[in-house]
């Protein structure tokens, strides 16, 4: 061993004693007669004095070390003069006697720090030195934990960790799957999984009873904002339980990640079906750390003339509105920012209608040609408003009304700093619809999963009602986040063939699809269910980071390209050859 | 939840409760007025009891159950007339008052038991039905456990969960990388990692200190027997460490291992260097459950005139034996049969010379011509033979001898039941030669990684004398397995540059092939070393069974392929079109 302790562990207890410490040289500071060095591992930082009263040469050598140099060195253990309250060994330094030069080190091309000058593109480039500075080290740190805590509380309750194989069967339902051609196959190829769906039902099928893994899975598509061609999952399925069993096991892991990784108790997980969270938040992801719910207005407006209002409640659409609070006051500028965003074209609202209700009690909207006073404070009053309230209202159809006014609501709790990211609100989405109308192929197609479970009070609308058939599917949501979600699997081959039949596939085209699993359910099935966490976003949540690049150690960028390794790359030409390509 | 316990958890003390199982039905055994099931589940099997007394209409329902049909069962428990000392549940049967059958199944198309009349192929197409036997299922719980206490004994050494890329660079070295195309960048492809080891590198040059990960590796190449394209590694690396460090970290983690997995002491661990290996047990990972240790008989007979013993030392070679304990009385045909057998190509001795000394005291021996009883009785003595024991002697090259008598051992140790699948021995074998010579292409390669630290005081060999440069390199070796290896790896840009002449690259080949390792040396690398353990092989030895198909959920046979998926498959053009191949 290089060293008797770390650089985070020496404390004023230790003072005296002699001890031998190895690191990197993060600052060097020179005070004329007297070196201070600032001595760094994963661990912490340590400071070394070197004295040119004590050893001349000693002191010279010090003075001429360089940033990122890896040191070893011996000396005492002293309290310090100046001590420093930031950090844990900041009341002691080491008087140092002896200094080994472990490795030297070039000038690093961005300074490792907190706040770093690198551009990304630079850091990612060098990614072993931004993995040096603090803010990227703390990241690593928690998710090594929460990997750990999440096995530990999934082996407490029984769980196995089974491992399923990354080269297995292109499948061709959803995003596009990486291929890998084998060479002892010539022209034949391997896909990676993109999840290990129907292995874990496999297990469950092979009598496994509570499965779990912590797994890279894969997909091959167009990169949006922060998302990774490679992404980790915590994988569960389990057996002879409802989804209430799901929802219980998985609201204790949560807490327990949660409790032993940042101290934060999440208290109680709400249930909200997915009906109520489109209607109250817009959104089948609500972020309840906040009120704000939409606001439905329909009831008051049935004989209005206004021409929107009108509109949209003939053609089955809602009038609904947002309170803003302590907002009467938003100028012009801000109000008409407001509009323009509803108004972009994935929202696709004409317009915003807002009504101010001042501190003074005065009461002022952009309909004041339409709408009296006393109207408008209905309005108010009805969508629950005090003196000093801004509503914000929009006329529509249903799905554009959620969506405008949902993701508004973000947009000014954001504004308003009700986002904090060290505040944490989960819930339970669950009773998702079965199916989805697919416009493009006039087709219903499933909205989770096929093998997920329809709720059996809804297995007589599967033919007629598909729309309003609702499935034991479920998501666990945080901050606004869909951080993991799952459903009850079909267990029984009857009803997957009904499920089939709804989804306008043949029984050849299923088994062409998805045979071995069909195989499979007629051997025994046992009623199961899962869920699949996303750790990359996980991770990002309790590190109070925006991105999931920020808590992977080697990302790559929006490109789907590893910068430090250049990758993808091209081949030589023997090894296409090989592979028959 | 579909159940209130276990299949495996009812004892006499939970005589008299109501209780609801679910599970499988392992057995059906009709008798007359009674029928016996046996419900099986992960945990175990409990025998429930239907009485046409007590309900004749639900007697009738429980008879008709077949195989492997899935049931929920309520009932109460009680004590068992016949009790069943081979089962934990055996003291107590239910006597079931309500039947819900939860899925039926097809007949399997083999059996359910732990010795099953399906053959390989079969089973691995239903992977499912063959997973729940219970020598399998014992195998995959084995597993879980190994992997949680690796993690949780590095966990607590202070080792990182770090997860690396599988979407990398192909590198041009070793076994033939499996690669991936890229949509995004048509005629650009990424490679699966054969082994995160040049990440771990990197992560010790981050400052990480000590990380691991239990990691699925890839390799494209013909499979030997017992290999497989996917397998799994427990990956570690530490910095500012020498190889003792290594060596004392790992010695715990494997004796915790057999100690919580097994109840195994592995006790003290012996550490055996390459040279003695090789020349004590012909191989550079012996089997030390037993003796049997080559005795070389060079001193013995410089003067010897027999031609195949005075060529084989005037070429430098050796004459050498094995003493097979109790052995004297072995036939003809045995002998023959370990004559055939170290004559075989690639072991390439031309022939074997048997020693008999009986039980009663005579000597005979194949070469009494040239040989009286007092030579044999020397040679004898000088091995440690006594009588009743039999001395096989070859004589050649020293490679060949170390190979033919080490496999020799092994066969008939075999055959004398000394290898025990129960018993455990393991050693580490160290100072590993740095170089090996390359026939083919007249070239020194590296034996184990170039960037393999050499001993400090072999550096001046490095370009005189590589054959005698010895490497920090290391294999942890259990019952004749290598189960680990590693090495202290370079951190001194200048040593890796004398490696990489020793090896004849130059500057440019070096960073061609190795480019941003290379680089990322020159940023304040810190003493590092590691060591990668085989997951698989692990599990099989601790499993006691000779295949890692047996360990894992869902292995390839061995042409690669996954029978169960029916993978690799081809693809559509579509797909290659996108992918520009």
């Amino acid at each position: 061993m290089y060293r008797s302790h770390t650089c985070g562990e020496l404390r004023i207890e230790h003072a005296g004693m002699e001890t031998t410490l190895a690191g990197w040289v993060q600052y060097n500071r020179d005070f004329g007669a007297m070196t201070f060095i600032d001595l760094r591992d994963r661990f912490g930082i340590t400071q070394l004095v070197f004295n040119t009263e004590n050893d001349a040469a000693l002191f010279q050598r010090a003075k001429e070390l360089g940033r990122e140099y890896v040191i070893q060195v011996k000396g005492k253990v002293a309290e310090r003069y100046n001590k420093n309250k930031e950090i844990p060994t900041g009341d002691i330094e080491i008087i140092v006697s002896e200094l080994t030069i472990l490795n030297t080190s070039e000038i690093p091309p961005f300074t490792i720090e907190d706040n770093t000058d690198g551009g990304e593109e630079l850091r990612m480039k060098y990614r072993y030195l931004d993995l040096r500075r603090k803010p990227l080290r703390n990241n690593i740190l928690l998710r090594h934990r929460v990997m750990q805590e999440t096995r530990r509380y999934l082996d407490t309750t029984g769980f196995l960790e089974i491992e399923t194989p990354f080269l297995i069967k292109s499948t061709p339902e959803g995003a596009r799957d990486f291929v890998v051609p084998s060479s002892m196959h010539p022209g034949e190829f391997y896909a990676l999984p993109q999840s290990p769906q129907l292995f874990k039902q496999i297990l469950m099928i092979g009598g496994y009873d509570r499965y779990f893994q912590i797994v890279r899975c894969f997909r091959d598509e167009d990169l949006r904002a922060d998302r990774q061609p490679e992404f980790t999952q915590i994988d569960c399925e389990m057996s002879f339980n409802d989804q209430q069993d799901v929802i219980d096991v998985f609201t204790g892991m949560a807490k327990h990640i949660f409790k032993e990784v940042r101290g934060i108790d999440l208290g109680d997980i709400p249930t909200m079906s997915y009906d109520d969270a489109m209607s109250k938040y817009g959104s089948d992801k609500p972020d309840i750390r906040f009120g704000m719910e939409i606001q439905y207005l329909d009831s008051l407006l049935q004989n209005a003339e206004f021409a929107p209002f009108k509109d949209a409640l003939a053609s089955k659409g809602n009038v609904a509105g947002i309170v803003a609070a302590g907002c009467a006051a938003y100028t012009r500028k801000q109000l008409d920012a407001f509009t323009d965003f509803v108004k972009e074209a994935h929202r696709g609202l004409s317009g915003l209608i807002w009504v101010k209700w001042a501190a003074d009690g005065t009461i002022t909207s952009s309909v004041n040609k339409f709408f009296d006073e006393a109207a408008t404070k209905t309005w108010l009053e009805h969508c629950g408003a005090v003196a000093g309230d801004l509503l914000l209202i929009g006329a529509g159809a249903t799905n554009k009304i959620q969506k405008s006014l949902g993701d508004l609501r973000l947009k000014i709790a954001e504004e308003l700093g009700l986002r904090d990211k060290n505040k944490f609100a989960a819930l339970w989405v669950i009773d998702f619809p079965m199916f989805e109308w697919n416009e493009d192929k006039k087709l219903w197609s499933f909205m989770h999963h096929p093998f997920t479970s329809p709720r059996e009070e809804d297995l007589d609308k599967m033919e007629s009602d598909q729309g309003n058939v609702k499935a034991y599917a479920y998501d666990f949501v945080i901050n606004g986040s869909e951080c993991g979600g799952g459903s009850i699997r079909i267990h029984d081959p009857k009803i997957q063939a009904k499920v089939f039949s709804a989804l306008g596939l043949s029984d050849e085209e299923a088994k062409d699809k998805f045979g071995f699993l069909l195989e499979a359910l007629k051997f025994g099935a046992p009623p199961h269910g899962g869920i699949a966490f996303g750790l990359d976003r996980l991770c990002a949540i309790l590190s109070a980071t925006d991105s999931i690049r920020d808590v992977m150690a080697f990302p790559k960028n929006n490109a789907g390209r590893d910068l430090m390794l250049d990758a993808p790359a091209p081949i030589a030409d023997s090894q296409r050859k090989e592979l028959g390509l």
